[in-house]
């Protein structure tokens, strides 16, 4: 990630904690390294956010608050069910995109050995996200939009489609799932799973 | 995990050192925590892994040796292109449940900070396994199993559903999905591309 020049400091302390505990892990970071990196003073850093901790939790309640956006804006959509789930993803993955590395820095922390890193609610969020996938899909099964009922397994084949194009954006960006990427994947299991199955070629065995 | 009493030592020292790896991380852990965990002395370890590097990369070894089987195995399998894909995901997943605290060790390593643990190239297994997948879909897509040609999308697809599964068993095994679950999931997905598709309820709009 480029530093551009008008970042303000407190942006730069951001990135540059982000991008620490990440490679070097929560507790192999020291705030001396966060503060070179960014090009500041120690005073600065602690005139934001206090200490290591506090620019930790800084990273994560920023990134959740857009969460917390999504989540609560997304249903206010017009379109049918499935147009809901389609919009929700693409801007899902896209908040994922937007802040990219400050996700990669969530699963080392996620997987990655216990660092004494600060507490913070990961979990709950993950869990509103799959809710809110999970409402729409029970949306789509009552307004008659899928030709099956399962809405339990229609919900992990969608989240399993978001985590893939997120895993091989971390992992490989290079041979990515962009936008578009998970669009198609997605159309197509929308494809499989709703009524316009009778719109495929050859339908008889 | 639990060890059984009648545990070699050997394969005690790996259960303890994946234990720790993942918990402590590859640098934070010692010889010494190693043994004192799998209850023997020092010289044990020396004997069977000569040091930490040693037993770390008998861990992987051990575990993608058995990778190795299951790739070279799953292609003589009968049937349709859609059973063999079925099979071969249900062995993964499997192996997969078999070996679930060296592959949280994996996600440790892979997604964790940067810890210098030896060089081990989990990615061209990972693209092993993936190519696997994606030729039993060209098989489909051939055999006309498929009602549609999209090789790329389906193998991410499917990639998906079994990333979800590793992924809610290594952090909430309590909800997991199991087997049968992730098949409930292949199934629906092959129902949905797949030319069963005429049979399902009310097809027309």
């Amino acid at each position: 990630m480029t530093l551009k020049s008008e970042s303000s400091a407190h942006q730069r302390l951001l990135i540059a904690a982000s991008e620490l505990f990440t490679r070097k892990g929560y507790s192999g970071t020291t705030v001396r390294e966060i503060v070179a990196a960014a090009g500041v003073t120690k005073p600065v850093l602690y005139y934001y956010f206090r200490n290591k901790e506090g620019i930790y939790l800084e990273l994560m309640r920023e990134t959740f608050d857009k969460v917390d956006v999504l989540l609560s804006s997304s249903f206010n959509e017009n379109g049918s069910a499935i147009q809901k789930l389609k919009h929700f993803c693409d801007q899902a993955f896209l908040l994922f995109l937007e802040n990219i590395q400050v996700v990669r820095m969530m699963y080392s922390i996620y997987y990655g050995p216990h660092q004494g890193a600060p507490f913070f609610d990961f979990e709950s969020y993950n869990l509103k996200i799959q809710q809110s996938i999970r409402k729409l899909v029970e949306e789509a099964v009552r307004r008659d939009e899928f030709s099956i009922g399962n809405v339990e397994e229609i919900t992990w084949i969608i989240l399993g489609a978001i985590s893939v194009a997120v895993e091989v954006q971390l992992v490989h960006p290079e041979r990515g799932i962009n936008r578009e990427g998970l669009e198609r994947i997605l159309d197509l299991i929308f494809q499989g799973l709703g009524k316009g199955a009778q719109k495929w070629k050859g339908v008889r065995r």
